[in-house]
């Protein structure tokens, strides 16, 4: 026991004693650090009197490349070049910031883009959304834009083409599905058509009780769908006691119990289908789960971004190395700013890159997002702001 | 000119002037670091000895914290913990490679799980799939198990269900799709039902053209279908100079053609509407974009890695905080790992966290993915191996 005890003392030591030099070693680091940034204001002058570009990817690559070719993949290596590329990724954001600092936003496109978006939400006349007028995509818009009136497109495209023709001011669409993943045309049209997000909203979506007219609840007895929508409703419909009648397809168990006629009969489908048959939804939760939730956003021709904005969309394109991302994802932690959602999507054309949808939480006064974005804009060859603008949400 | 040439001669003198002060620091910074390095042995066998773990988030913060408190949030500042959380970062994973070094994968859950899956792929006598034998997923299945009686389930939980009840020994499934995004509720199945991804298939996806048995291309004169297909498929009617019949859905669409009995009208519309309606398929491909791909999972209870695998899948279970999956990203970039996906999902039970679906592009034979994964597995909350695997694809 005391042998024990003994040991456990030397141990003690031991780490405490390793812990002093790991101490040491860092105040050190700490000091050569800041002999590191004193020459930062040279370089940067010398740099911008030079005009030479900020980033020089293969100076930094020789110095990697020299790096690793002084050591073996050891900790020592490893810890060196982790540390280099930290420190060099820091310098450039310091020249990026000396650099933002002698401009106005009016000399940078992307800053005068902020700079002049309006702060306050217009009341729109008209807003356009993909599908009928029962769709979420309605619901969505009328909960966004309650003042306008709400036309139907049949597509997500013509929807899109409204907004960019300046026929219309805002397009509602859907943007992703908790359940269905996202709706990847929606941000190609984003991307392709110029337009901007200035509004998200996030509805819970569930299957409808589809019934004959004048149909009650009490009324039902047997309930028919593909057998997907019977096993996500699967909790009501044992609670309710109902017999299933599985079909191939939720449109047509709609059109079933149309052509049935018997109000003990309903289907498990969407609006549209109930609506195409001629059937009344009953305003009943259904669905197992209340999380599958789809996001919509309103698009429009340019920019608006409002004074409590939350939420702001940026497509990137890195190459698919995972030291380009994390780099990209560092210069965000360095600032403290969080992400809300990233998501890859490889570039078709390019096999070696991707794109990223990222949503960063930040607030439109924080205090260094528009450094971080000037030198964002400045560090990536490609980045597009898709928007900045309030995410909110329907509860039903 | 010549005024102008010596104040360019100064400013380079000033620039290397600055580098050589950076360099100096980056070489005395480089001696420090094997300081550093030479200290970590020490501390793992003292750890070791004392039962302590590997990683001490409190200690991490409040060193990263006091250095804060050190320093405004200026260069020298942002560099210093950039730099220290880089280092600390190597540390750890220099203890656990100290660590894992001391045992054998049998001491250790993953790697057991890893040294015992079977190297080669088994001849499946069945395999299930979600939906009907026309369907994609029946497509997939026979690409990826060519030997194997189809047997055709008709959800994806019961699909998954027969694996794990081992009735059937793989179900292949739709992982995700690159027009309509991810089937999210086929990553749910693999994390609560413990199943493993065991090969996967890209699958190129179109839309039909259905017709009445025995009606041939040069038949058609009309085309009906929702707007939103004939729009992807608009090149091709075009072409073929065809009319377009826009109809709420592509189901009735497919129905109406039955119904019409008329061969000049087509529908465009899923195989499983075709099946039901009765109409025939013709094998041509009429969508505008080849790149709809539909991603399958051929799924097991247990893992097996083929020894070509190329890919493997993780779920991570991360804070909301950017500098986390910076962190986890750093770690792979470290060993030159690269990502193939990432996809964030929240955790509907804990808004502040985030799981991640991440891809990873790794030979089964690379050396230090093991010791990686020893890392991630000790150092994450949450992280589960989804499978690792061999990703190929159909050209149709």
């Amino acid at each position: 026991m005391e042998q024990e005890q003994k040991q456990n003392e030397r141990y003690k030591a031991l780490l405490a004693d390793a812990r002093e030099k790991i101490a040491t070693a860092d105040a050190a680091m700490h000091e050569l650090i800041k002999d590191r940034c004193a020459a930062y204001e040279d370089v940067w002058q010398a740099k911008k009197a030079l005009n030479r570009p900020v980033r020089d990817p293969a100076k930094e690559i020789s110095k990697l490349l020299a790096a690793r070719g002084q050591e073996p993949n050891d900790s020592v290596g490893i810890s060196h070049r982790a540390a280099l590329a930290a420190l060099m990724r820091v310098s450039r954001m310091d020249q990026y910031r000396r650099m933002h600092a002698e401009m106005t936003n009016q000399d940078w496109a992307l800053g005068k883009l902020i700079s002049h978006a309006p702060t306050t939400m217009p009341e729109f006349k008209v807003a356009v959304n993909q599908g009928t007028k029962a769709s979420y995509s309605a619901q969505a818009a009328a909960h966004l834009f309650p003042q306008a009136r709400l036309l139907q497109i049949a597509t997500f495209m013509g929807a899109a083409q409204q907004v960019k023709d300046e026929i219309a001011p805002v397009a509602v669409l859907p943007l992703e599905n908790t359940t269905a993943g996202t709706v990847d045309e929606v941000y190609g049209l984003l991307e392709h058509m110029g337009l901007y997000i200035i509004a998200s909203i996030d509805v819970p979506i569930s299957h409808n009780i589809c019934v004959l007219p004048g149909a009650k609840l009490a009324d039902i007895r047997q309930v028919t769908s593909h057998p997907q929508a019977l096993a996500q409703c699967s909790m009501f419909i044992k609670t309710m006691g109902w017999t299933e009648r599985p079909v191939r397809n939720t449109a047509f168990a709609a059109r079933d119990v149309a052509e049935i006629g018997d109000k003990s009969l309903a289907a498990l489908a969407s609006a549209d289908a109930a609506e195409a048959s001629g059937l009344d939804i009953l305003p009943v939760r259904v669905a197992n789960n209340a999380v599958n939730t789809t996001r919509f956003v309103a698009l429009a021709k340019q920019p608006i971004i409002v004074s409590d904005a939350n939420t702001l969309s940026v497509l990137v394109h890195l190459s698919h190395k995972s030291g380009a991302l994390a780099d990209f994802l560092s210069f965000l932690a360095d600032y403290d700013i969080n992400l809300k959602k990233i998501q890859s999507r490889p570039v078709p054309e390019r096999p070696w890159e991707y794109s990223f949808y990222i949503d960063i939480e930040v607030p439109r006064d924080h205090p260094d997002i528009v450094e971080v974005l000037f030198a964002m804009d400045h560090e990536l060859d490609r980045m597009r702001v898709l928007g900045w603008y309030k995410q909110t949400q329907v509860s039903l």
